[in-house]
């Protein structure tokens, strides 16, 4: 059975892209109790983009909190309850990072399905579709703006809602958006990218519709990261949001793999932000993608970013075995990276045995 | 204002996928009067793929005929004609090359749209959506299975029903299908995709999301046409898919040029297949493609394509002048291959002398 994959239906992408934003609201505000919700990247509030979000009388613009850690479902929950009190919506948008598309995607849901988000972490548990999502990323790597999951860190684990009605519904891809991100910050999500490539590309989901979108992706990372005109600039802002898109699609139709399993484990027990946890258990991993971390770490050394070594000798024994049980239930990441028989190619041992080394 | 780009809905790619077909129409048959349109291409009746349509009673199945000629708006109005007669079906499925899956993308908006389809032959004249539309492509090349358009021959002019509800709702891109292609449609298809792609990158409309979508569809046609490993082969198929479907949407964020202008215009007077007309087009554009040119023009020598030359010797002055005023009505393609001044660039004349040149 070959999976049906749901796409983002419609696109916006380009500089200016974002003034669009009111007009694309504006056509679903007929529908549910017609208010609009946007939430917003707190780092935003006052800043000048908060100025030109198109809200109207009744919308509801939520600042979130997403610095100190990854999205949780009790987060998710309180957006959800603070949102219903009102009714329901006609369209909810994220503007931020991965973690804000991640949560607008988790609170279209939610506001029509009932109970915790802990209820539904996990694959096709979602039992009816959201409200209409718009995704506006501000910056570029993660892939959230395409991919059919919303991650989440509950209480015992970090596992996506996951369906085909978690996908946005609108992506609003505007390059002039994401000109200002700090350089570590736009070197951890560019690698997030980088990585999905490598990780989709290397395992037995990998097909040649996968392995097209993963190597138009690693090319343009190339560019951005390594190439003559390496860097923050206009043309590679482009480039970067395009290659987001396409290692999210290449991912999507095959599977991520070992570093994911890892930094879902680091992010759980540390709430180290996505893009650095990969990083941190990326730099580790020759073993298994030897020729992805060797040019994962010209990256590193062309952008002179400081990556942390050593973190483990701080790391408690209760620390490692946590990290490690989140990383081996994460089956779906193992199987794609080693096939069905995975379990014999690693164990609980060898992970907490990786995890010692970062 | 940017394009808002409608995506096809849903995807599944790989081999066997056909086999999932009665799934996705049954997920709908509970919608308007249940019953399901099956639109295949002559050329399968009483072949193998005949045997696996999964239709059930009351379903209609309906055997195109696009071996002499183009689709048109006639073939459109009449299969229309015939279903409403039964009512309003739950889906249409168009199982074939390029011309099927346009004649099921429009046959799928005029079942909801008044009238004949000549009424709507252009931009954004459709008045409502169609009915859940399914393509199933059995050649690769042409990306009708992503794009926004449905292109028929009417009276007086050749020219898409183009608007977001044309694009297909759902896609089965299974390569199996297309194992059996004879070389020259093969080739003539398939070039139809590096066309695309090459008038895509090339002109005014081009941005980074056009073009990293038609660079990569260029590496795959380049693997498939011009590789070690060139030719028919279960590993091409599958990449020529791919490259289908990327430079369909490498084009649709972008425009095609030059050769789709001529290209119409010789399907309109002499009904030739598109994929043919292009290649016969492409052939004489080495003065506004190059690159292009010369690479198309090695792809046609390794695989001893027969490509006529000096047809124009046997067209009247009367057949030249019809296809130039046919072609220089496409003004958006002019616009794109030339900037806003193009008819600075290209007249009636210049067009009849490209002619001409065939």
């Amino acid at each position: 059975m070959l999976k049906n994959f749901k796409s983002v239906e419609k696109t916006i992408f380009g500089r200016g892209g974002f003034s669009q934003l009111g007009d694309v609201v504006d056509e679903k505000r007929r529908e549910n109790d017609g208010f609009a919700v946007f939430l917003v990247d707190s780092y935003f509030e006052n800043k000048e983009l908060d100025k030109q979000i198109p809200s109207k009388e009744n919308d509801i613009v939520l600042f979130v909190n997403i610095q100190d850690h990854e999205p949780t479902t009790g987060q998710v929950d309180t957006i959800r309850d603070q949102i219903l009190q009102q009714g329901l919506p006609s369209s909810i948008t994220g503007i931020g990072g991965g973690s804000v598309i991640d949560i607008c995607k988790a609170t279209s849901l939610m506001v029509t399905n009932e109970g915790s988000s802990t209820l539904y972490q996990g694959l096709n548990l979602i039992k009816k579709p959201g409200v209409w999502s718009i995704g506006v990323p501000t910056i570029a790597g993660t892939g959230a703006e395409v991919s059919m999951t919303a991650v989440l860190t509950g209480p015992g684990k970090k596992l996506g809602l996951k369906c085909e009605w978690t996908v946005l519904n609108q992506v609003i891809l505007d390059p002039d958006l994401i000109t200002d991100v700090p350089t570590n910050q736009w070197f951890y999500t560019g690698m997030d990218c980088y990585i999905h490539c490598i990780e989709s590309e290397n395992g037995i989901f990998n097909n040649e519709y996968s392995t097209a979108f993963g190597n138009q992706s690693l090319a343009l990372c190339r560019e951005v990261f390594l190439g003559e005109n390496a860097g923050q600039n206009d043309e590679n802002d482009e480039k970067l949001m395009v290659a987001s898109l396409m290692g999210g699609l290449s991912l999507t139709y095959s599977e991520v793999g070992v570093c994911h399993a890892l930094s879902y484990g680091l992010s759980y027990v540390f709430e180290y932000r996505h893009g650095f946890a990969n990083c941190i258990a990326f730099n580790q991993l020759e073993d298994f993608y030897p020729e992805g971390v060797k040019e994962f770490k010209e990256m590193v050394k062309r952008f002179n970013i400081d990556l942390p070594q050593n973190l483990s000798a701080n790391w408690s024994e209760e620390d490692v075995s946590k990290m490690a049980e989140i990383s081996i239930r994460l089956e779906h990441m193992w199987h794609h990276a080693f096939g069905e028989n995975w379990k014999e190619r690693i164990d609980l041992k060898m992970i907490k045995n990786l995890f010692r080394r970062m």
